[in-house]
């Protein structure tokens, strides 16, 4: 697998306090790397989690979804390679082993054990295998660094994905670290993605909860690869309360505006990250759309360029064929004002009054289509509603990658 | 420009009484061929349309949508090369001068004048070439063919597009002939597609646009090459009355019903050539959703698959990939029961009951993926609403035609 043109290395991220790793061979697939990431979580760490709205999860997001509400995680296994997606009761039975399993060894009960699975849809989760994994996986713990970790979860993911902040909360420096794979079949909502973020911080998980569906309104849920959404996407968020400081309990707590400005930034950078190993990217786009009615309304608009095939190809061929904006920003179905319309590529702007710029200089934004980071600026001229938005371009790496890619 | 592989040939279509046709080469782009349409309609001729629901429409469709009210229409204008679209006060302009030339010539009011331009999205149509254009092809006007108009309104198409139906109406022998053109930015709402039916019926114009609609409905809004909508859809039907039989004027009129099935048979035809010349294409694929909450719901669920990039990859690659379909369900957003899911390649079933059908036999399914027509079914075993949507795969091919291809 060749490494993303847009690939970012992985960032230095120290231990941290209550969260122990470890990772094991499952074989899901006929390999021999890990695929099998168990990570035990100190006595008294919340959790908070955001998952996919497809109507067709897997039992793995059901199983986060019914351990959600009680607040209290002491473990997450995640498997790679199978997704175990539409696999009937025979999947669903699987995964519930291998939950009661790590409960068992972990000394907890299967509510405060959290899964998730990525890869193939539609082949049931071997259980022999699962459970024979995700014992080795803890008996390995202390022993796999987030780096590991993240090469055990990945799948079509060409690099490893990372990122770390930190924050002064009461007085203490808490850290902020994710991991996060992903490539295809992402859109918002958050596609084949498996997102996790973890912190010595204490939180409680209301209020974890709240900051991180913020925090991914702005970041996983607003980037698309491919307009497609998984069956399986994940995001949860682990605080240990290592850091041992008054725990932030609301939104106005002393540090709790520092502690959300470093999540919201790591769920940030690994969306980021997922749009940079997009399947065949060469180009990270970053759409801009301001004047609309609201902000939901600039989503909406921002989404339906970034979905736009016809919009990512011409980037991919460095053409700034704002033609094509003007179509998707059309099809959108918002309230736009065709004579109010402007459009940008990069600091160019090419159309306004709903035309284009008379003689613009087409200088700057050959040059800026050439880089490999495009902005996109969108003006709708009617409100002060407003979106970002990323998205990478259509080439014909995504051709090859998924006309062969098997089930 | 290599014709697409599931071209159909032209088929032959008669004079239609009360329709002359005319073209010229107005040279909207360095090339030869003739590129201005223009047909002149008798006196008494009824017309309806559907036009594209953007928000940042062309002159030409706002035009249109001005004058459909009035139901008359004596004289139709296409361009091919330019939309016209997104030019400001400079392209309304010349747009109207066009319109008005052809109205002095046709000796009828501006408002019984219909006009449709495609090509480059934000380049003044020039009001010279157009205007000189214009009165070179009614100069023309019992010269040009249906298939050589075809020719004249083609754009990106790699083959000519036409249908024809016949039907009998109080005894009287009626005949309804479409041409269209389009290739990509198809999606529902018609996209960059522009199709006119004629037929020598007698239908009042309110009559004409109720069954073009409902006809819109199940043909061009069933079909998506890309799920890209352009600035500039447009179909238009003409009824001549030249047939003479008693008018049809109310929906159980004598005759109206095998009118209407002709009417939606050449449009659903012509929306299955679109198809079949989409951008790259080289399967046709039907979607068949069954089984849902009700009809509406039953075309989103279709829709999503049939604009599903990881669905239409597949498809090109000869991958039976159901779990891509099951993806592309339950991101749709309709009620599902993956549990009760079922999903057909060809005949044969693949999945039911939220898992794979085990020990499904692959050999049907292989052979019908190899062949160059494709059929999806999926039953969501919830209720009775059905829809047919029908798209093509994507390929290599819309890669390099889209990320070259200059505005």
């Amino acid at each position: 697998m060749t490494i993303s043109p847009l690939a970012r290395p992985f960032p230095a991220i120290p231990d941290i306090a209550g969260v122990r790793i470890g990772t094991a061979t499952a074989r899901y697939k006929p390999w021999l790397r890990a695929d099998v990431t168990v990570v035990e979580l100190a006595p008294g760490t919340t959790v908070a989690g955001v998952l996919t709205r497809s109507k067709c999860p897997s039992p793995e997001v059901e199983t986060c979804r019914a351990n959600l509400p009680q607040g209290s995680a002491r473990a997450l296994v995640v498997n790679a390679g199978n997704s175990n997606a539409f696999t009937g009761m025979t999947g669903r039975d699987a995964s519930r082993r291998q939950v009661a399993r790590l409960a068992e060894l972990v000394g907890c009960p299967a509510d405060q054990v959290f899964v998730a699975s990525t890869g193939v849809i539609g082949v049931p989760l071997p259980a022999d295998k699962a459970e024979a994994g995700v014992t080795a996986a803890h008996a390995a713990l202390g022993e796999a660094s987030f780096e590991a970790a993240t090469a055990a979860i990945g799948t079509t993911d060409t690099f490893a994905k990372g990122a770390i902040a930190h924050a002064f909360v009461a007085g203490q420096r808490v850290t902020v670290a994710g991991i996060v794979k992903g490539s295809g079949m992402i859109a918002p909502d958050m596609a084949t993605m498996l997102g996790f973020v973890f912190t010595d911080a204490v939180v409680a998980a209301p209020l974890l909860q709240a900051m991180l569906a913020e925090a991914t309104a702005h970041s996983f849920n607003s980037i698309t690869v491919d307009s497609d959404t998984s069956t399986s996407d994940t995001v949860l968020a682990f605080a240990t309360g290592k850091a041992g400081h008054a725990a932030l309990t609301a939104p106005d707590s002393p540090g709790a505006d520092a502690f959300a400005a470093a999540l919201t930034q790591v769920c940030r950078e690994l969306a980021h990250l997922v749009v940079r190993d997009g399947e065949g990217a060469t180009k990270f786009i970053t759409i801009d759309v301001t004047g609309a009615e609201d902000d939901r309304a600039a989503k909406v608009v921002a989404l339906s360029i970034a979905n736009s095939p016809l919009v990512k190809t011409a980037i991919a061929g460095g053409d700034a064929n704002w033609g094509r904006v003007v179509m998707a920003v059309g099809k959108a179905g918002e309230r736009a004002e065709r004579d109010r319309l402007a459009i940008d590529f990069g600091v160019t702007r090419v159309a306004a009054n709903g035309m284009v710029v008379p003689d613009y200089d087409e200088a700057p934004v050959t040059a800026h289509l050439a880089g490999s980071d495009v902005d996109i600026g969108v003006d709708l001229g009617i409100g002060d509603g407003r979106a970002r938005v990323w998205t990478c371009d259509l080439t014909h790496g995504y051709i090859s990658i998924n006309a062969d890619y098997r089930s």
